[in-house]
């Protein structure tokens, strides 16, 4: 086989380990957590049944890809909770050590270009990076909602605190953000979101 | 909420229904059963590293949607094991009637183009729909692979049914098919995988 390939497969095979990531989150039905594999499989396949309510024009298939690896870095890293004040103090730099090391996998100009898709979702710069971002708030709390907003009472979340997540789900959407701005009031009157 | 919005957020909500399908194959480093939402995520990331090797020029972009939707409607039909002769006869029946349901959430022209593109999956006829097949199949057989074959091993399967599924990967990558072949014959050699 030759190098490139081998690189490319070895790449395949390191980024199963995702499925090992567990996050906050419940699956709806009152499940197990969720891992951060199938948290991006759902967001891609949402990103494109919804994108018709970008603020902006996207390349969804761009978008689609950026949902798809977000993660990655998570299986060094860890996945670090929304709401945990601690650990995401150290979040960008694990992160940081976790992308060299596993897109290094890859041949260059492929580990280049998925750093570089990475590294735009994380700058929430781009209408490709906003809209994912809004699928990476929406999702959890579409799940949690779902679930009668078990994880945020289970964490005491605060109203600030979701609304200052979800404050970029605006950016990347309006509409969307209607939606979430109402599951977010509901979820304070029924006592799930501490307010403030 | 506009119908449009609350039936497409409907659809969303359904497919985390998919989390809780079990496969016959098992993460690497000897992990537990993959999901099919998992499965489906490993398959389109891979579709994008490995599009190269395709053996007709594809639009990736609906090969990776053709991936993420391609095991919906297991939801209802449930997992079918590639070697499972008597499931596999009511295979067909079971997944129509969940197609049917399942892309029912969405509204009428998303259901259409959702529905089309899970048959244009099935009927194994484009150039996107080989090479998904492709990934389809790779993606179970590296992971199998990296835990020694144990699960060919379990079942079982003989060369002459792993050749017969993966001869479909020589359609959509005959360079993918010279890795499979190659991870199948050392398989027989240890004995994995039963000689007919």
């Amino acid at each position: 086989m030759d190098e490139r390939l081998k690189k490319q497969l070895a790449f395949a095979l390191e980024i199963d380990k995702e499925k090992n990531i567990f996050r906050q989150t419940h699956l709806s039905g009152h499940g197990r957590n969720e891992n951060d594999a199938e948290h991006a499989w759902h967001m891609a396949i949402m990103a494109y049944v919804l994108r018709e309510y970008s603020n902006e024009k996207i390349d969804i298939a761009k978008v689609m890809l950026m949902c798809l690896i977000h993660d990655i870095v998570e299986i060094d890293a860890g996945d670090t909770y929304a709401y945990d004040a601690e650990n995401l103090k150290t979040q960008k730099a694990r992160e940081d050590a976790a992308k060299e090391r596993i897109f290094s996998l890859l041949p260059d100009e492929q580990k280049e270009e998925l750093i570089a898709l990475f590294d735009e979702f994380e700058a929430f710069e781009t209408p490709e990076s906003k809209f994912a971002h809004a699928m990476d708030n929406l999702q959890p709390l579409m799940l949690n909602n779902s679930n009668g907003g078990a994880d945020w009472r289970e964490h005491e979340v605060t109203a600030q605190q979701v609304y200052g997540r979800q404050s970029k789900t605006r950016l990347g959407s309006e509409p969307l953000f209607e939606v979430v701005d109402s599951i977010i009031q509901q979820n304070i009157a029924n006592g799930q979101i501490r307010e403030d």
